[in-house]
């Protein structure tokens, strides 16, 4: 029943191929600068996020449940637990804000699963930093592929992509740790299929993070497993595609390990809803070319938005009365950049800012339509100013910034929200880690 | 985006309505009488897979991750650790032989779901055993009806219904055991579904009984996240029936909480073949009558067995030469029967057994032969004597035996399995539940 070799179809066996096989070397640059950056947004989120009501519900039960410290849990003061349980909360607590990083061919998360994996087991196996990097780098390779391999008719479906795909990632991540053997690996993901799963119902609660915490946990699960002997059919990964509405397109995966996708990563800049960053952008630029022309942000007096027409049901409040409302109105993120707030940092969304007369002033002078021929990931902005003089600029959010620029931008949300010393220490660790410095360099951080 | 109570369609409100009513004196005697030979039937076959493979891998894990001593992990010689991972290694441990109970509404076994998450539950918050086995009894009655409202077609699309409807029910038990109310069980249900699961392609490796115990480990974990806060969204019952080839016929539900179909759950008495047990069955009767008569077991000339043609590609295995091919095989079957070997026994079935010249003697006695009219339950027997006589039985596993037999039955299973005295106090404690006393008088004995 269990194929003893790779094979057409195998697709146990070509990932295990990929992830036995694969060292750090062999990635581009951008790739493992993309995987740095996407580690400190992952640490800075996660601590952001460690108060979130979700994070404590899965924190205080696993320390409850105590056990062998092997792995720090995020926000524990440095408390450790065994790894898969640290995985299953580190999972919660990334993803709990909703802010961390996106991947359109995975159509999914890929930190909150695959970090929470591999940095408990590497804690746990006391790994240096470049064996944690690899592996990290392994499971985003190949939670995209897959996530491309299961299609857009399983997310549509309604399985939760980050927790499907990225049940597999985390598996062979925390495999590559464990020193796993193509056959063990093949094994571990024959296990993790059995019970990999996520629902998109449990959106809007908090066990949409929970979801990416279990995966995580799943991953490490089945690695530890596999590991120590436990069977499984490999064929249970083409199995799970048939079972939940996944494509199964071979196609998808003929470039893992050669095309490497990590750097088309999307991260996000702002803490509010996903449909009015590329408008944000747009307007950050217009703003900062009429600002080096002289002109002062009260001399402005007309901000026009244009986005794709499926974003005005979703954050198009016109007058929000909530911190939570003000994500999802193009009018307040609009005046708050106006305002120079900074819409990196979470307590800019406030109830107190949706009653601050400067703002309110501001949302008046913006004005947003739909246009169907925009991409869902583009806008347009014309600033038109108090002169009669205009600046215009548009931005997809498809194309990503330069490597640089990210850094910039990341390493500032960082410290929008952590704080500048404290982010400043996590990207210090992070690049200790490039350099093989232990993982404990960056938990002990956590 | 969550239904406030209880509406047409709103399948958790419906379980949760159940799950908190019910009361042990509300089943009738015979369910409560079929639950505890189904706890005993567990316990027995708990112990004796204790030490197969599966089982000690995921034991290992447990007990090596370590934690709060909340319930016993079996075959651990008295060692606990946290409720949620007992659940775990219980599960798989109680099916690892794939010995225990199953229900033909369900299609899948449910003691080694529901037991393992209702005892490290019970053991963890020191319930008496009346409120564990009115737990248990939730668990059994919402697993055979959400076994039935996910329907055949769900079973046929490749999921393993132990683990799927199993995940609600030990959802069930576990909350019940923790007092949470409707609203709190609802959002349970919600957090299991999104992660409820387990794939058939697992079948013939140890991921089956890890399928077992990982949706034992989901209830605990779902009733104590949602007793503590979580937030999930009910309605991801009926998305996770949508999504998994789930029929979701309501009429299935109807009668949940009136209609007590736990009377009707089948035990293994033999340690083969699920395909044979009919035929070993109508030959024991068959054997019996003739021995009444006074005939002496090697005055069989012939023994001829009709059967459904669907098994003869299943275990009529001729001349089976290992002890596990001796369990696929109706000729090596009838062989031991007649010999007067226990076909309940483990150690019946041995590589030894199929080089015994006196069981190939009587193997070559046996006739097998396919009758399309007979459901896949049945088989008739003909027992030819060599006086020219001839005694013939029919048996039909669809028909349980009167409640008294299957005690005798599965007492002698027990004794089996476990050696006579240690059945006999296992026995002795689940009679002790029924009075109320504490579950470590059961848990102590695992």
């Amino acid at each position: 029943m269990i194929a003893p070799c790779a094979q057409k179809g195998d697709i146990a066996a070509r990932l295990a191929g990929f992830a036995t096989a694969f060292r750090l070397a062999d990635a581009p640059p951008e790739a493992r600068a993309a995987l740095s950056l996407s580690l400190l947004d992952f640490a800075a989120v996660a601590l952001a996020g460690a108060g979130e009501e979700a994070s404590r519900i899965l924190r205080e039960m696993v320390l409850g449940e105590g056990g062998a410290g092997e792995s720090t849990v995020i926000g524990a003061g440095g408390a450790k637990v065994p790894a898969r349980a640290a995985a299953h909360a580190n999972g919660t607590t990334a993803h709990a804000l909703d802010y961390d990083d996106t991947h359109f061919l995975h159509i999914g998360h890929l930190a909150v699963v695959i970090f929470p994996a591999a940095l408990a087991v590497a804690e746990r196996e006391g790994a240096g930093g470049r064996a944690f990097l690899e592996a990290a780098l392994i499971g985003y390779e190949a939670a995209a592929h897959l996530g491309a391999w299961l299609g857009r008719a399983h997310y549509e479906a309604g399985f939760h992509q980050t927790a499907t795909s990225g049940a597999f990632a985390a598996t062979l991540a925390a495999a590559r740790l464990l020193g796993l053997g193509a056959e063990e690996m093949r094994r571990a993901l024959g296990l993790a299929a059995t019970r990999a799963g996520g629902l998109k119902a449990s959106f809007g609660t908090m066990a949409k993070p929970y979801n990416a915490g279990a995966a995580a946990a799943l991953g490490v699960e089945a690695a530890f497993l596999a590991g120590r002997g436990f069977t499984a059919n490999p064929g249970a990964v083409e199995a799970f595609a048939a079972t939940h509405a996944g494509v199964g397109d071979e196609a998808a995966l003929a470039g893992l390990g050669r095309d490497f996708v990590l750097p088309a990563i999307s991260h996000k800049y702002h803490a509010c809803c996903h449909g009015t960053h590329a408008a944000l952008e747009a307007l950050g630029e217009a703003l900062a070319e009429a600002m080096d022309g002289g002109v002062a942000p009260e001399e402005v007096a007309l901000v026009e938005i244009a986005t794709h027409p499926r974003w005005l049901d979703v954050c198009n409040i016109p007058a929000p009365q909530s911190g939570l409302e003000a994500k999802f109105s193009y009018a307040m993120v609009a005046a708050m950049r106006l305002a120079g707030r900074d819409t990196a940092a979470l307590a800019s969304f406030s109830d107190a800012a949706c009653a601050d007369p400067a703002l309110l002033a501001l949302r008046e002078k913006v004005k947003v339509t739909g246009d169907p021929a925009l991409p869902d990931t583009a806008a347009r902005v014309v600033l038109r100013l108090s002169s009669g003089a205009a600046r215009r600029a548009a931005h997809d959010l498809a194309a990503p910034l330069p490597m640089a620029a990210r850094e910039a931008r990341i390493r500032a949300k960082a410290a929008a929200l952590v704080g500048e010393a404290r982010a400043e220490g996590l990207w210090q660790a992070v690049r200790a880690l490039e350099e093989d410095a232990p993982v404990s360099r960056l938990s002990g951080l956590l």
